[in-house]
Parts: C-alpha cells; structure tokens; sequence
C-alpha cells in the first residue's frame, strides 16, 4: 500500500519550481475524451445546482432568525412557496423566455418527452464535445433555475413581517416567469447586454441586483413595519428572534455559494475549466472572509461592540460583491473586493433607515448595493470590463425590473391589497394568516 | 482569458436546432476510458451516498421540530442511535443478506481484509467495465447502506413521544439487519419480484412503503398518545415545538433526495448515464415543488388558512411518489405526480386520524401511501412498468413487511414493554428515559 | 430505455466470484487521460474542501447548542469570525509556511497574479499528470486552508463562556498564520517528521491533537467558568441551551468528515485512488456509528440513562479517532476503532472535570485524547507504521504546540487580558461583548 501524505503538491513544487505560470490552462497532455468532457460539465451543473438548492434553506434560515418569532412560520411558508413556484414556472416559462429557441406547448409539457420547448428542441452529439459549455440539457436547466429561484428568495426577507402571503406568491411567480428570465437572457441567453460586452459572470447584476431592486421596488409601496419608526423619525430596533439560524442561514449560504459562482465557469471538462473552478472557489471564500472580517473591525471602531447581524451580512456582501467577477482576481483583490462590500453593508444599513425604507433582513443592501458594487468592481481585475458598459447594464437591468416589478405590485396592491391588517401585523402573520404558530410552547418575553 | 458567459447552452442550441432527439443517449463521440467510467461510476455513488446521509440529519431535524419540547432530546437520541445502529447492522449482516453472494465471517470482519462476506469475495478487474453499474465495493456498500438507515428514519418518526429507547432500537437492528435487506435482494438482489419485472428505481416500495409498513404496524401496537383523541373520539391538535426545524429538516431531506435518486441511476460512466441522472434530478425537484403547492393550494381551499406542515409533508409526498420512476416522466408529469402526491396528504393526515391511528409526524401518508401511489405511478410513463406485477410487489412486500415487523413489535412488547408509563409520558420522554431537556432554559408555555 | 436494477454490482459478483483482491487496486483497463486524472483529482479537493468547509458550520451549532443561551451569540461570533480570520491568515502566511518553498510577497498578494508566494511560482503542466497528488493549485490551496481552519474552531468551544472576544481572535490568526502551518509542514510539507516514517493520513494528530493542545493550554491559563467547581470541588452541571442545534452540529461534522478523511486521499484520477476513497468513506462512517454505540451502551450502562451529549461526542470521537488511518482498517476494525473512541470519551470527561479543567463542549477529550489514541491506533492496521515514530510525533507536536500556544495565550493576558470581568461572565457574553442577544423574546427559565 503506499504511503499516504500529504505534501504532494510541495513535492510537485520541488520538481517543477518557478514555470511562472500564473494560472492553470490547458496542458501538453492526453486531453479528457469527448464523452468525459460531457460528462464533467455535466456534472458541475449538478454539484454546483444542488449546492444553490441549498442557498433555498440558507434563505428561509436567515429570515427566520431575523423576523420575530411571531411572524416565522410565514417567513418558512413563504420561502417553501416561492422555491417551489419558481421551480414550476421556470419550467413552464421562464427557461423559453430566457433561452427563446425552443417552441413550447402545451402538450409537450404532458408528453413523455423531457420538457417544453427548448428542452424537446435539442438532443445530445458529440459534435460539439469540444465546446466548453457542452453538458446534457437537464443539468444545464437544473442549474439555471436555482438561480432563478434565488433572485426570488432575496425579495422575501426585505418584505416579511407585513405583507400578505398570496401577492407575494403571485409576485413570485411573475418575477421567476417573465422579470428573471427576460433580463437574464440579455446577457446569459446572449441578448444586447451580452453582445454590448457586459461582463457579470454569475450573477452580481442578474440575479442579486434584480432581486434587490424587486425588494426596494415591493418596500417602497407596502411602507415600513409599524413601529419601526418613531414619530420623531428615530429608528427604533427591531431585534430577530434567533441568530442563531441567522448564522446557520449564513453558513449555508456561503456553503451554496462554491456552486452559485464555480458552477457558473459552465464546464470543468479541461484542465483550464477545472483550474478555473477552483480559483472561483478559493476567491468566493476569501471575499466572504474579507466581508465579514471589515463588518466585525467596523462595527467595534464604530460601535465598541462588534454586531453579529452586520459580520453575517458582511459574509453575504463579500460574497455578493465576487459573483460579478470571481475569477481574474488574485486572492488578495478578492479579499479586498469583498471587505469593500462589508463595509458598504455597515454604512448602506443605517443609510435605508434614514430613508425610512424598512429591509427587514438587510437584503437591500447585500444584494442590490453590493451587487452594483460587485459588478463595478470587475473593471478593476478583469481587462475586457469597460466601466461604462457595467453601469449601462446596471442601469438599463435596473429601470427595467423597477418598472416590471412596480407595476406588478401595483396592479397587485389595486386588486387584492399588498398589506396585512394593522392588528393582524401587530399580532403576528403567523396567526392571522396562517392560524399556527413556529414555537408554540415558548412563552415571549 | 476567455470571457465567460453563461449562454453556452442556448449557443449550443443554435448550431443544433431541432435535433429532435428527447433525450441524451449515447453518441459517436470518444467513450471514456475503462477506469475513467470506473471511476465516475464510483464518484457517483460517493456524492449520492454522503447525500442521502445527510438525510438522516433531515428526519432528525424534522422530528425533533414537530414534536413536543419534552421529547425532543429522545427524538435526537434516537435519530443519531438508529443511524449507527443501521451502519454496523447492515454491514455485519443486512448487506449480505441482501447480496447474498459472499461468505460471512468474522474473522473477516476484524481482519485486514475489507469487510464481511460479499465485500471480501470480490476484487476489482477491468473486465467488465463497461458495465453501466461498474464501480467500487466500497462505494456500492457505502450507498447502498445509506438507504438502509433511511428506511429505519423513517419509522421513528410515526413511533415519537410513547415509545421506550430501546425495544425501538432493538427494531432497528432487526429492520436493518433482516428485515429490509431480505425484500430489497427481492428487487434490488435479482431475487424473484426483480425477476417478475417489478420496477422500483429508487424504492418508493422498497425503502419507503417498507418503513411505513413497520411503522403503521408499531403505531397500531403501540396506540395513540395520551390526549390525542378524546373520550368523544375528537381529534386533539398536538402543535410540533419548532417548525422552523421542521422546514429545515424538510430543506434538507429534499436536498439528500437528489442522491436518493440520482445516485440509484447507478452510474454517470457514460454520456446516456449522465444525461438521465440530470433528468432524474430535475424531475426529483419539479415533483417535491408539486407537492408542496399541491398542498398549499388545497389547505387555503379546504381550511382557509394554508397549512406549513402540511406543505412540508407534501413536499416529501412529491419526493416518495417520484421515487419509483424519477427518469422516464416529462417534468411536467413528474409535477403532477408529485402534486398528486401532496393531495393524497392532505386527505390522508385527517383519514388516518379518523381510524385513531397516531402518526406524530405523519410518515404514514408520506412514505406509506404515497410510497404505494408512487410505485403505481410508474405505469403512466415507463412502458415496461405493468400495473398488475407493481401492485403484486406492493402487496408482497406489504404482506412480509407486516408480519416480520408486527412479529417483532410483539415480542418486544411481551419481553421488555414498548411504551413509557403513562406518568412518564406525560412528563415527556426526555426526563423520563434520559434525564436531559433539549431546551433546559426556555420555560414552557 | 434500459432497464435500471440496483443489483449491478451483484450482478458483477456473479460474473466474478471470488477473485480475492482484497482491495481496488489499478487495473488492466484503460487509464484515464492525463488531464482526466487532473480534473478529477481536482475535483476531489473541491468538493472535499466544501465539505470540510460545512465543519465550520457544525462547530457553530455544535458550540451554540452547548453553550448557555447568554453566551450563544459570542459563540456564534466566534465560530464565524475565526473561520474568516483563517481564510486570510492561512492564504497571506500559513500556505507558505506550511509548503515553504515560494517568495512571498505583498506585492503578488495584490497583483492579478493568483496568490502569494508558493502560488504563484507553480504553473500546471501535463508532466507529472501520473503523479497521483496531481491537482490544480487553487483546489490544493482551497482544501488545505479548510484543515487550518478546522484547527482553529475546536479552540473556541472549550474556551467559551469566559473568553474575551478580541483575544481569541488574536490566538486564532497567530493558530491558523504559524502554529498550525508550521508544524503541518513537518508532516504534511515534507518535514523532519515525515522523514520520520510517521503516519497521520488525515489529521489526528496535525489538526485535532494540534487543536486540542491549544484548547487545552488555553483551558489551563483561563481557568474554569464561575459556578463549574464548587467550593468543596464538586463538579456542577452546566446543561447546554439546545441540544437539537448540537445534534444537527454533529451530524453537519459528520457529514463534513467524508470530505475531511476522504479528500485527504488527494487524488481520484485512478481506480486503486478512488476505491481507496470509497473505503475511507466508509470506514470513516462505521468509526463514527462505532463511538456513538459504545458511548450509547456504556452511559446507560454506568448512569442508567444514556447520555446524548455522550453519545453525540461519542460520533465525534469516533471521528478523529479514524482520521489518522481511514484506508487500511477492515470495517470491523475501524468501527472498533471507533468504538474505543467513544469509550476514551464517556471516561475522560468526567476525569478532566476532576483536574478541574473546564472544557464547555468536551473538545479535549474528542480532538486531543481521541486524536492521541487515533494516531496510535494506525499500528494496528498499518504495516508501515511504527509505535515509536509514532508516539514521538505526538510528543514533538503536543510540545510545540503548547509552548508555542502558550506563550501566545500569556503574552495576551499580560497585554489585553483574556478573561471577561465575573460581571460580565455571570451576566453573559452577549449582552457583555456584543450588547445583542440571541434569543431576545424567550424568557429564561
């Protein structure tokens, strides 16, 4: 049996000392064949999707500790809810819209065939095997709807604690058919942003940046909490119930996180592809840890007392800040880039309380804030960014998810009333609503 | 460097419109080599396995939250202790039964040499490597228990808040020793309802009717809680204690899922292999997504108010009812059948109540009868399916799961008693039987 | 559409009886291409490392779960803040103590070139593809730095509830910037110890003895919590605040393990490294059934009533009991292993709370003890190894560390004090330290 250590990589240093390249890239040796290549790529998409279905839990954890136990199990409702819908309408709509090639219909969603539209369209060759993109159709969906599911999930935890259960349900469903999928195909379905040049390699604009700009759209008309400003204009805290499920929410993030970002490299099939996914793990990490370590020494210089909600969020922003660019960073900028999005978190929080704007979990923030700051911030590793076309991006993304996701609150609000009653709110959703309680046996302080 | 994007597929499509193949078979491209499908194979059941691990943390997560407080460290104990038990159990006996192709020993089991039996019977040769489920014995035994330990889980669940420590854990060790591996080789062993052409691909029957039957069978031995339905025979609602753990233990049974029933796809070895483990997963997450709004929409309908645990319950019922032919369904009937699924709770909670059958955390509907409904459903996308064989291997199964389960509960019963004392049961099980609070600090409502 | 059984390696079985390779070694087949063995060697160190990644999570909940509610958010801190305080100190100084062969530099640390030092000196090329550590160095630096971090978090559990929030950090970057990496070196990095013949496959002596004796040190130098010890030395039960959050920590450190031991393979690009990595997988899994059984009996047997925070730091032991030889082990013999593991725990405990060393969550006896045992234990199954290489590793480690820990830990409490004022110790941590409460609606019992 032989000897088992751990140094391999030192020893492969003694015998390859100083080749002075930078990165890894394709090699002089026997490449992967055609069939392996398929097979790898595939399998990232299945890895790195099961890891962003695992951000679905992240979301309803974090939420749950950070609204007050009277309004959790809506909070737990309504991130089952929302994955759920988002799973059922992306199938249905939302991957057509954003990949619009396919001819859907009806029937071929009933039929033994694999799916609607573009997923009957295309079969599997070899052809292409070479392509670095090239994986099997049911991976490729399974990954593209969790991120589709994620942008959905950001919008809950701005809005918890006073809207109704159904709009928000009918708002998701129009947010994961129609607003995601349209703007992401502008530039993953290789739309004008695409072709402009726009540079955002998972999502820092198309995913985070839309949720967030449908939560400040959905917080700016339902109104903040009552009770969370005074008549005076003071902020009057409103603690969450359990950080510790914040943290564990936290954590699970992060965790998805490897899956969000290198799953978005498409392939792993090369040595490239593959040396590319473990830079992109390696820097997510990093740019968590540099958020969260900027939250933690900020809020002690700040505060004298370090805050635990600001060192996750600051995790979250680091992460946020690297999904536009997580590859040409060097570990040290990423760490940087993502310090720079704890510190934006630490200032960006107090800043939408003095607006009056009430983001119960601090999604704004993390995933708006940080997401225009992520996508800005390629320019600064990545040569083939232009500053402007990053911020036309974000711009023209932004107007247009404002308008779509103002005008679907609105017809909502009109038709069936966005808010809970004044006293349902200050009893709690869980009981108005939802007639149950998350921890029936605790008595309240 | 290349700019990335993460149109690759929708490219893809527009070299290849209309290819009109449905699904990924095999190509004309390279095959991987012999070690390579050895060892995706291999991997495949590695990631699977740690997967369908991780659900035994689910079942525990989602028990201890829907149970009462004062049962709740019993629950935990239990879940940890059930899980070990069925490791060395099945190992020591239940794999071998199974396969029953080795010699047991056990001297084999303390020597050098890899495990009992079958494990030490056969090396690894490249002979056959293009068979589609080549792979390491290791890896096999390591997956193949993990569904061993899951239908254990799930009879804990049904059995909470009455039931003594260890005549459950004395069933485990028969369930995992005897009982579950003797009707899997039935099927998954080549035994003689594999041979009828009975088909199971991940075991609605196998695993999960196969728990539910020996928990519907300790349930009716056992008897109802205390206080559950009064002397009028009215239903007394008994409210979990945390139903945000709940919905984690139900995020994270869903996510173990994609292993349950990816990984029994057996092999990723090749481009077909891959491509229906992508379809597998897809489908495995379309159909929890049914059954959870299945459930959602029919409780707003039935009672007003939408029900969370009845919305995670129809969550897992769309799990188990996809579980017996995840591949073969479009995503669309794969929805359906799993919304099928989550209706069948919602009638099926409120039924067994009637027949004052007490399942505290209604595993009977979820892997019992959905389980069957599952199994049924096969014959509405797999042509090779007969309904006749399925509802023959349902009944077989059911018959011998019945009467080695109730033979054991009984002579548990005679020998040592099942249930606490009603005092004890009334003070909950943890101080009771273990002398521990899970929660000692919080003072009960 | 191929019928799908699960009796494929049964089936294999038939066609092969009883070939007598006791193990998967390489084969006659076609070997995987050279960048295959890449990718997936690769692969192995990313998917390991996210696992050992989610450890990080375990401790936290672990930790949070054991601890007083006071003191959750403070634990809660701890855990998040160490962890990125290791991602930065371990990428800027550790890696390149630990494999000291690069020229670190502030300047490559910002530069677009990858990393610091050993990172940027090393390019990837096909030449030494058949060296089985073959791997992209982002994966390597990815995985490794998961270990450090590892380290790092088993000194916060035994230290809580007393411990300053600004000098536990500070040990932490001193922990994870020089002790760990140094010492790792000797082993890992192809240091004096290694040259040694000594063996520690995964750790139980590099990262969980190395972990404890800091633990350890600290415990000594801080002294135990008020209230632990009573005035006539009678040892005062301190029950943690939520034992479901420890149970799902467990089994977070569970699952995380696979990666730990079997990442620590290094390499899956063959058949003999990824059936050796299915045998690790599952020796790891039967070590930790092993210690939760053995903990499970003996409690019961010793106390009458078992004990879950036993048996759950009977798992863990079991645990690190196998980390330094997960590969040669038969599964009896590593479930025996792991058993002693469970034993050392429900004795050494109590024994430790004799000396009077207060360790909050039993981190010494499952990382120090067990580790001790567990490096010792390789002689059983390992041909190669030596007693006396063996002991004195341990010996050489455990000085190192304690000296150099403890230095560290004196020179912090003569500069900025270590322990929080008895105030502050008996009304908590949190609202101390933080001014923020875990739990602020939950009354205390």
């Amino acid at each position: 049996m032989k000897t088992l250590t751990k140094f391999g990589l030192a020893a492969t240093l003694i015998a390859l000392p100083s080749l002075g390249l930078a990165q890894d890239g394709p090699t002089p040796g026997v490449n992967a064949s055609t069939d392996t290549v398929f097979i790898l790529n595939s399998l990232l998409f299945l890895v790195g999707g099961f890891l962003v279905f695992w951000m679905a839990a992240g979301f309803a954890m974090l939420e749950a500790g950070l609204v007050r136990s009277k309004n959790v199990t809506m909070q737990l409702m309504k991130n089952v809810a929302l994955f759920s819908l988002a799973a059922i309408f992306y199938y249905l709509i939302g991957y057509n819209l954003m990949y619009p090639l396919g001819t859907w219909s009806v029937d071929g969603m009933l039929s033994g065939v694999w799916g609607p539209g573009v997923l009957e369209a295309v079969g599997v060759t070899a052809e292409t095997a070479d392509d670095y993109s090239y994986a099997s159709t049911g991976s490729d969906f399974f990954f593209q709807l969790m991120f589709c599911a994620t942008t959905a999930s950001i919008v809950s935890g701005t809005l918890a604690e006073r809207i109704k259960l159904w709009p928000f349900l009918i708002f998701t469903i129009v947010l994961t058919a129609v607003i995601y999928p349209l703007q992401a195909s502008w530039k993953w379905g290789g739309g004008f942003l695409d072709q402009a040049g726009f540079l955002d390699f998972a999502g820092s604009t198309v995913v985070h940046s839309v949720g967030g700009w449908a939560a400040l759209t959905g917080a700016l008309i339902l109104g903040p909490r009552i009770g969370k400003y005074s008549k005076e204009g003071r902020v009057i805290p409103i603690p969450g119930s359990n950080l510790t499920l914040a943290t564990l929410g936290t954590f699970i993030l992060w965790l998805g996180w490897f899956g969000f970002n290198g799953g978005s490299q498409l392939a792993m099939g090369t040595v490239g592809d593959v040396g590319d996914v473990s830079r992109i793990f390696a820097n997510t990490n990093t740019a968590a840890a540099g958020g969260a370590i900027a939250a933690l020494i900020l809020t002690q210089i700040l505060y004298k007392k370090p805050d635990l909600t600001m060192v996750l969020n600051g995790a979250l922003a680091g992460l946020v800040s690297i999904t536009a660019e997580p590859l040409t960073p060097s570990l040290g900028a990423a760490t940087l880039i993502g310090a720079a999005g704890g510190v934006i978190i630490v200032f960006a929080v107090p800043f939408l309380d003095k607006l009056k704007i009430d983001d119960v979990v601090g999604a704004i923030p993390v995933h708006l804030i940080c997401g225009i700051w992520g996508t800005i911030a390629v320019v600064f590793t990545n040569g083939d960014a232009s500053l402007g076309t990053q911020l036309y991006s974000i711009v023209v993304v932004g107007i247009f998810t404002i308008v779509a996701s103002g005008l679907t609150w609105f017809i909502l609000k009109a038709v069936m009333g966005l808010r809970v009653s004044e006293e349902d709110e200050i009893n709690g959703l869980d009981l108005a609503e939802l007639g149950m309680e998350a921890y029936p046996e605790f008595s309240k302080g």
